[in-house]
């Protein structure tokens, strides 16, 4: 190898060497043999998840039942989550909470977002997010009668110097799913507040990898999934930011009764609990969430400055291997380190067989329509070494023509 | 015991000896020494379900990842185990998906159904309903235009007839979830129907216990949580019903990816899918369905009629026990076999402390405000023995005054 990696194995080599969180990834069951690039898709198994969820399952539902809401408190563990998630989010104690899913945490957002800015109707989002949050906000904007207005976030400061009075929200994710450019939500912030809007962050794909500061950024409302880079397990309860300034104007659609005031009063009307409870709807899927809170103790000790510098650190390293080994791919994410999450992109006209011939040889990225090869770099359970390797069979797929395989030739495949 | 049971030892094992599905308590882990009604707040745990959340949590998230989603076709759990939970109320597959709370799923026909019946504002809803469907109901006709009218099941009829022409929808809980009366659905839907309205059916007290047969009493929608009768585990995932031939109508306020004709198209715009799982939002919490699809096995090989019979046994027998036994005793449930639900509520001035009092025996069952003893009797894993065993019970904790003590003077404890 050492003739045709241009010295890429030694700078693996010194650069896991000096890696001060390299031990997190003894906190994680990854199956033997593969490089799992997807943890921006679903998580890996943190090590201690299995033992807490046997306990949920066997100790507080099977013996110990219904007196579990008190005994293990399971009524405030969306809360108790959502301080777990805060601390990775830059927010402080009493803002998050955990449940539903993103889809559902959006709709509360955007109709509750209307109402906190009457007189103003429209909703500047971004038209390259994920389409969940273009279908959620389709439908809210139905219902709360908003208009929703196109605009990249580089295009979105210009709309609001225009129109800015007419502005109710801003809606955007701080890395965007397919190239895995980092925008600049701060300022982005800022300009929506200079015109009254307030301003919604998607933490998708930036919550646990880059350094969020909800708070120190005064971010109005964010959402983000459970189970990507957060590990929380396949469909993980996703999880809402609401800061304390907005909490007594946030008036929630879906008024359930896990966020009333007096769940167990049995009161005719209803009225909001105080505090991020009110984001509360139904009573929240207790394994998944459960099984997310232990995941989350994964991050225990490490600061996430030290995990935003391994991230850069590791997909800084795959973009140099790219360049040297395979430089005729063309990559879509930045190579700024400013600009880039946690993912590198790449763009290729087979991107669907491409990714299916990684797999083969146990390197698990994922598609995306119409031409990005996804590689997501989880900073607590991959080395550089991993790294290398993944770009290693990627020049040997290219040069061997494995993605041009027949079988690859329909995309029928979920992934 | 023999000389103050009045023969009821001798009965109850004459009805356990003749009870043709005794059989599937050993498809339960109950704990020893417990005598378990409250099955209608959270069910008892499955002996199947820990091996088979193990199963997801190791095999298919730990090892096969990503992968899933198609090996251990994740996509479709959400369909099939709504399948499976079809099977239990009468709806032939294709009608039901399990995802979201409850709350979240009486959002989604709230507005649906003002939808379906445009120009009619009027929703008609039960007072006495639980407290959720109330409060999400108020939500939904805030955004909907809706206009709520409250009347008791056994007066609707008589609103229908009056101003039958404004009601969009009925919405009705099959079961009370406090004294356990269960309604004539049946017959409230036909004079919905003749008025043109709609009825939702909440099957919450009612799903695996009540032969609810919503397709042959043309239900127009249902939910229902998982996690009751049904057994899914804490906070299961709840389902949501609607008939096929109302889907192409059913346009649902929350769209979410999940519920696209084409998921992973990544279209700019929201197309509902075809069929049932246009009643989808966003990524299920996968932990928590697939316990309740694993779950949902302890029904095999169960007819519904024998799972009511010996419901109705249950409680038939324990309303004896308590004319026998404490005949003092107010009891809320109606004695009539046809109007039970499968518990039963008794009314007492200290019901928080007799409630208390009987889970320091090890009778659990629960309180509701503002003075119900509930008792709910979950026929796959109780027998006419554990019936007695509780009313003994009871009588000797009201005997002793054991429920007067001066620490359940407080009510704080949730239950």
């Amino acid at each position: 190898m050492q003739d045709r990696d241009h010295g890429l194995a030694a700078r693996a080599a010194a650069l896991d060497a000096a890696d001060p969180i390299a031990h997190a990834r003894s906190r994680f069951d990854l199956p033997p043999g593969i490089i799992y690039l997807d943890g921006n898709s679903l998580g890996a198994l943190p090590a201690c998840v299995p033992d807490a969820v046997a306990e949920v399952v066997r100790q507080q539902w099977g013996t110990d039942l219904i007196a579990s809401w008190n005994s293990h408190d399971w009524w405030d563990a969306p809360l108790r989550a959502g301080n777990a998630v805060g601390r990775l989010i830059g927010a402080a104690p009493g803002q998050v909470a955990v449940g539903d899913s993103t889809s559902v945490n959006l709709f509360k957002c955007y109709v509750a977002a209307a109402r906190m800015r009457p007189g103003r109707q429209v909703v500047l989002s971004d038209p390259g997010v994920f389409s969940t949050d273009q279908y959620v906000l389709e439908g809210a904007a139905r219902l709360a009668g908003l208009q929703i207005v196109h605009a990249g976030p580089d295009d979105m400061p210009a709309v609001l110097a225009e129109r800015g009075h007419e502005v109710a929200l801003v809606s955007v994710s701080q890395v965007d799913y397919r190239t895995g450019e980092l925008w600049d939500l701060p300022a982005l912030t800022r300009a929506a507040h200079e015109v009254g809007a307030l301003c919604l962050w998607d933490l998708c794909h930036s919550a646990g990898v880059v350094e969020v500061g909800l708070d120190e950024h005064e971010a109005d409302l964010a959402v983000g999934c459970g189970y990507k880079y957060l590990n929380g397990g396949p469909g993980a309860p996703a999880f809402i930011y609401v800061p304390l300034r907005h909490q007594a104007a946030f008036d929630s659609p879906l008024t359930g009764w896990h966020g009333h005031a007096r769940p167990f009063g049995m009161e005719s009307g209803y009225r909001a609990a105080t505090g991020i409870a009110r984001t509360r709807v139904g009573t929240p899927p207790l394994l998944s969430l459960l099984a997310l809170e232990s995941a989350l103790t994964a991050y225990e000790g490490l600061d996430l400055a030290q995990v935003r510098r391994k991230s850069l650190s590791l997909t800084g390293f795959f973009l140099d291997c790219v360049r040297e080994l395979v430089p005729d791919v063309v990559v879509a994410t930045p190579v700024e380190d400013a600009r880039r999450g946690s993912q590198v992109a790449l763009r290729h006209e087979h991107a669907f067989g491409v990714v299916q011939a990684l797999i083969a040889r146990g390197v698990i990225g994922d598609f995306r329509e119409r031409d990005i090869v996804r590689m997501g770099f989880a900073p607590l359970y991959l080395s550089h070494e991993d790294t290398l390797a993944a770009a290693l069979h990627l020049r040997d797929v290219l040069d061997a023509g494995e993605h041009l395989a027949e079988r690859f030739a329909s995309r029928a495949t979920v992934t």
